[in-house]
């Protein structure tokens, strides 16, 4: 049924029937959750090896001879390193491996940035005004870190192919406040957006007013594609940048959270040997070193890069149907009603729903009044305001299967009822 | 032999019998470290039964529910919270519990400080001047915070109750520019001196110009006494803030860094609930939450307070002797020099061994000339600056017995070589 064009008796009768279903689900008082992208019990259940992976003080012992248990080695174990090197395909003179938290790494090199500059730049928190580029939808947590700490943003708008390059290009070569830009360059938060082999050489060719302008390169989900045999490769950042001598602008990060635990996981920074040198030298006075037992547990189970991604089969093994489900459901439901866009993923944690525009915050109501917990309709765009009012990010791997099979019924059941409400008043 | 009153040719003969045996180590080429407060091996080997308490799913459900497995709880699961409560004697509504490190979490609550004020004051960052007392000698890293924000450091002296608190409650009155202090309550790094009663009350009344002036209380040492059936009791400093209506001036920071793992450990902060509050709204930003599994780690293993008490007597029978071997070394060759004096403590890391005004690089210069390292002399003062040039400290714990006697009896005759230099040229 196409919602676009009912007549007014059709639209009544549409209306009654979906507000009958929306009574229906309301006397069931549901409690489901679609909000956040975490892993379900069944991802985390087969990581659980890595628990007793260390069984003796040898099993501790780092290459280099090092004793993991003890202080010390502020950058990271080197059997870590080259986990991540092999990996992620960056070299190990750039990677510093760290906590639990990338969150935490992109947090600190904000924060490091505002209180003592970017390789002798002037300390952002003495500028009048700094500002970020954001890609829109995007990341709620990213726009938190610059909302937190005053930093201006300003959305760009994402394409199928990555952020508007050219609105992009203009930004950053025109305007000296513009300090960086946040990018998940593949399975995009929540787009679901692998950045192109163009869109990665323009970032990597952009020349930027600011000379402490960085790229913030979130790579979360480098390893996260549903089929693994038949990975999307992202063009590698470092290479391109290196070529157009533009290596110091990228400040890369990615994490075990979605691969081994989400709260004890080992999260990496990766940047030029520059850049790592000053930040070492703050990361040196804010810590002795990270919990580097956590890190050999990691390399004595993943052993290799293959071994991480024989463990995403597994992950993907579980992942996959649930948004299966939740993609048949927004098919079977607004497939045809001219009310709602999606993207299909093909690996990642979110699905992106765009419904009528003036509309989003409306279905966000509706679900909240059946029990169904979202996303908060805005928090893809920077301070909340999502200027369509439109887009919904849906995460579809915490709940169990037929729980999500509900939540997506009564989030396309809402959609449906906040676009009649809207076009037939 | 009184070193001060030796006749020319005394002086000479000593020198050279001095000079004999510093010839004999060198030869040796020796290669011995008592630099850091670094556990030894044998303290790091008791521990090990933590490393597969948690066996399966159910060892990783909190009470509260929650699988700390997963991303969530910011402040750290309630069990957790509750052994450090029953440990420190602090409610556990004042306590976050967090990473590996507990420098991490001063790092960046001075940070936070600099970048967001302290419950709604002016961004320290934005100030002219900001400055700390620091009690010397005190503990570098605490120093490095200071030094690497710009914050400016006002050494204040230590005595064997804890700083001279006329000197600290004079300045604290005085000069609103004085937002913090650091201390270390229970055997001080290095001198190993307990605060007493007095000192623990005159800090809890101070009456501090800025109103966002903190005391930075490191309890590193709370449960590390030697005879841990005779704990030297250090009074409640929550306790006594808040009978002078003083409760938001105390950020209480703690680790079980040296009771279960130094590198892999927990991490404690604890202040006043408004305080928490505060640190909380910009932690949510910083990260979604610390290394739970760890957390639950250390509750399984050590189970409740006495769990830990238990576990630090074996620390204590590991530690005492080689404390008694530098101290047995020390009485043994400088006694009756007059040219040092040094501390006895009761608990903790580190000896604090003052010699000759004047002689502290020397010697430092000499014993690294022979293998040994020691922590650098200076480095227990703001920056680095020793006004006396005299103190160096022992850090006893990390080598093994038998380098640990040499590189005592090595000290010693570096100390006396310098002396000699410095009176009789």
């Amino acid at each position: 049924m196409n919602y676009l064009n009912l007549n007014k008796e059709e639209a009544n009768r549409e209306k009654a029937r979906l507000n009958a279903e929306f009574e229906k689900y309301k006397a069931r008082s549901l409690k489901l959750d679609m909000s956040r992208g975490k892993p379900g019990k069944d991802q985390l259940d087969i990581t659980m090896g890595m628990l007793d992976v260390i069984a003796n003080d040898t099993d501790c012992k780092s290459e280099n001879g090092f004793d993991c248990r003890n202080y010390g080695i502020l950058d990271g174990i080197p059997e870590a390193k080259r986990l991540f090197a092999e990996l992620l395909g960056i070299k190990e003179s750039r990677i510093i491996v760290a906590g639990n938290s990338s969150l935490n790494l992109m947090y600190d090199t904000v924060a490091r940035s505002m209180l003592y500059g970017v390789n002798g730049s002037t300390p952002w928190a003495k500028l009048d005004k700094v500002k970020f580029l954001c890609p829109a939808p995007g990341y709620d947590r990213h726009f938190a870190i610059c909302e937190s700490l005053g930093i201006e943003m300003i959305p760009v708008a994402m394409t199928n192919t990555g952020p508007d390059m050219d609105m992009v290009e203009k930004y950053v070569a025109t305007d000296a406040a513009i300090k960086g830009i946040w990018c998940v360059p593949k399975f995009s938060n929540p787009c679901g957006v692998v950045y192109s082999d163009d869109t990665v050489r323009r970032f990597a060719s952009l020349k930027p007013a600011a000379k402490d302008f960085r790229i913030y390169w979130d790579n979360a989900y480098a390893v996260h594609d549903f089929d693994v045999d038949n990975q999307i490769k992202l063009l590698d950042i470092f290479e391109e940048a290196e070529k157009c001598g533009n290596l110091d602008m990228i400040n890369y990060f990615a994490s075990t959270s979605k691969i081994s635990f989400p709260g004890s996981g080992v999260a990496i920074m990766a940047s030029s040997e520059q850049n790592i040198a000053q930040i070492e030298k703050v990361m040196t006075v804010q810590t002795i070193g990270y919990d580097k037992i956590n890190m050999m547990r990691h390399v004595k189970y993943f052993k290799n890069a293959d071994g991480i991604l024989e463990h995403m089969r597994k992950h993907a093994q579980i992942i996959k149907p649930k948004f299966d489900i939740v993609l048949e459901t927004l098919e079977k439901e607004l497939d045809g009603t001219n009310i709602a866009n999606w993207n299909s993923p093909k690996g990642g944690y979110f699905i992106s729903l765009d419904v009528l525009s003036g509309c989003a915050k409306r279905a966000y109501e509706l679900v909240s009044e059946l029990g169904v917990t979202l996303t908060k309709a805005g928090a893809t765009f920077p301070y909340g305001k999502d200027p369509f009012d439109r887009n919904i990010r849906i995460a579809p791997t915490f709940p169990p299967n037929e729980e999500l099979k509900l939540a997506s019924e009564i989030l396309c059941l809402c959609v449906k009822i906040a676009a009649l409400e809207k076009l037939y008043k």
